[in-house]
């Protein structure tokens, strides 16, 4: 191992290379300090596009980058794939599964993953989506799941491998569900030669009473049309009882489904426990409003695994826009520290809120305008394509889209990985 | 399974879906023959591009397309994922391995796989390159090779992580030397902190005395001196004799390697050894001028999984032009056969034989005339943009390649998949 200490300059250590992190090493480029960005993974990925990844539309470079390409130009920071599994506020370390680094300050963005809400045993029955393997698994097993109905002579067998369940009615589960009543009723019309892949169901259920719960009553009843116009069947105040396989149960009913996608809840980082400090009910770090953890001015948490309140006193959501602001406003903080000057309370600042329901619709909320339909989509599109990370990926995805709008067709409909393990 | 038998029109099954397998299915289109088309993938992949893929230039999506998508508007053609193991002659039927499918005629075009003379105890130590799972699987090799060493702080310990050693000279071996030579010099510089990525040592073997040796030896000259300017350390009569974890043999001499690909030797698919009928030394299907399996002329086998000779005694390459033509021709003599008129003989067209060496280099033998440099690369990228599947994948790979020749980057550099299993 390189030897971390003893360097003139502080020390910023970052954990994690999503928004959070890179928004925050990014900052750090002209400050007179020496950072260290940890990620167990080489690259970035655009959280925002990766369900296009898991529908066939994108292929996984076209929404990721090696993290220590993106930082290339900044000779100050040092990139290093390694996974943490703690810290040691007292010696102020990161613990690595092969070694340590010593930090002066540390800024934590070790994100989130699924939660099960107590029922760990529906995790490899409900796969749900963070990664770029998460993508690739549950590409893989829609894919296959068509596949298999295409040599299944049982009627009873054959509709359940043509009913998806989506598992939750936020902006993922909105629009996984919207993309797969895409790819059911258009991309995959001929491909099959002993069933018609529009018979296929799309079941998207919500707990609650709403769909898109962060999004004003107008705009989730736009997107609540406008799925049930795309043929989705959307199922409000249906709290999932149980999964088994081939089979949802929602109290006393159930629905035979072969492919079924968690996108109903997150748990911070088990990191998070690590730091011995007050937690939430997700896990998630309460941050003093600096983004500080109580006693230690010296060590930030951002992003999903940061418990925050708003100015009007509701958690901040786990969105790229807060996880962005917050690594920007942690290395003012630590600038400010380093100076002995006071640091300062986090403010949000919404730009907005988004989300598409399918092909050419979506809805948009600026606040004191919003927007449906294809003008959301374009404002939706635009958004995403410039704060994609690189030139290339822009140009990429552009390409893609601009070839699915026009042909209706998914072109990365690879099965590939382990076919045994679905 | 749905019943195959009993058709009123000729069955026709063909077993894999690559270059052979594919262009008998379309030259199937307007036959009246109902035609069943076998493979364990749900893709066909564009194998003369898949160092590409796994150099970090291309993505999977761009270079492969689902094989019941390519083939959607022949109705005529039924698309299966299934796994064939073995053929009863006698029965007339495929084993596969979940049923069987009988046939009136049947075409194997099921390829070829990696061959270790037999030292299959090498094959988890290099990797070699036949599928995009095999690709990926390189791909992470590689960039993990380098995440390695700018973590490592022994001398001789980061030199062995920086040693990529590529056994075989053929067009992969060559294409995938230049391809790692172009990473370590140009993609990566800035990168790293701790190391200088054009340090790496890129080692080439090839056990006999000639590169390339399908092309004339101006040719193979002009390749030698090329790869060399490029940085390759080119060893020619170099018999691998062992391979152990970071360590490469030959003879009395051995070479400190974390990082050795397999590019040397194919062997014919098992399959061939189920029909039962004589084989060559690499287990390829010795067929009649024909292309029929002795005894048996309603089955023909084609591509890499066959053994004929040109008309000047010598055997036909596995390249994808002898597949194509293969699977054209025994698409016409089913079609004789059916009409009771007698088969012909196969007579190979070689329509040219190309290599890349590395950036904007190539060599091309088109027999009246050869390119080299330059202008043998820009050939090479327009015949093979244009044997590329689908418009969105041309469109794609041009653009990706645009960016890569102007940016010198390599824009897919993701390490996915398991880390554990590296």
């Amino acid at each position: 191992m390189v030897p971390w200490t003893g360097l003139s300059k502080p020390h910023v250590v970052i954990i994690g290379g999503g928004f959070g992190g890179l928004y925050a090493a990014r900052a750090l480029k002209r400050a007179p300090v020496t950072v260290t960005l940890l990620d167990r993974r080489n690259h970035h990925v655009f959280q925002p596009l990766l369900y296009q990844v898991a529908t066939a539309a994108l292929s996984p470079g076209d929404i990721a980058s090696p993290i220590r390409w993106i930082l290339r130009k900044q000779p100050n920071v040092d990139v290093l794939l390694a996974e943490a599994i703690g810290v040691d506020l007292a010696r102020r370390a990161v613990i690595l599964t092969d070694g340590e680094v010593a930090y002066d300050y540390l800024i934590v963005a070790a994100g989130a993953t699924h939660a099960y809400f107590g029922h760990d045993e529906w995790r490899p029955l409900a796969p749900g989506l963070k990664s770029l393997e998460d993508a690739l698994h549950i590409r893989r097993r829609v894919l296959l799941a068509f596949e298999r109905a295409e040599r299944e002579s049982d009627a009873a067998r054959r509709a359940a491998l043509l009913t998806f369940v989506v598992i939750g009615g936020g902006p993922t589960g909105v629009e996984m569900a919207g993309a797969l009543a895409e790819i059911s009723r258009e991309s995959l019309a001929r491909n099959f030669r002993h069933f018609d892949p529009g018979s296929a169901r799309i079941i998207l259920l919500e707990g609650g009473p709403h769909l898109l719960t962060a999004f004003p009553e107008s705009l989730r009843a736009f997107a609540l049309a406008d799925l049930r116009d795309l043929g989705v069947d959307v199922r409000l105040n249906s709290i999932v009882t149980g999964i088994a396989p081939g089979l949802v149960t929602i109290g006393a009913d159930s629905i035979a489904a072969e492919t079924v996608l968690w996108a109903a809840g997150v748990a911070a980082s088990p990191l998070g426990r690590s730091l011995g400090v007050p937690l939430d009910r997700a896990g998630r770090v309460r941050v003093e409003p600096e983004l500080t953890v109580p006693g230690h001015r010296e060590v930030f948490v951002i992003g999903d695994l940061a418990s925050l309140d708003d100015q009007d006193g509701r958690p901040l959501p786990g969105v790229a826009q807060v996880a962005i602001q917050m690594g920007q406003h942690a290395v003012k903080n630590i600038l400010r520290a380093r100076d002995r000057q006071p640091l300062q309370p986090f403010a949000y600042k919404n730009l907005g809120n988004m989300a598409t329901i399918g092909r050419a619709s979506a809805i948009a909320d600026f606040g004191s305008f919003k927007l449906t339909g294809y003008l959301a989509w374009l404002a939706w599109l635009f958004v995403h394509l410039l704060n994609l990370i690189g030139f290339r990926n822009r140009l990429v995805v552009l390409v893609q889209w601009a070839w699915a709008y026009i042909t209706y067709q998914r072109a990365i409909r690879l099965i590939t990985g382990d076919r045994a393990d679905t």
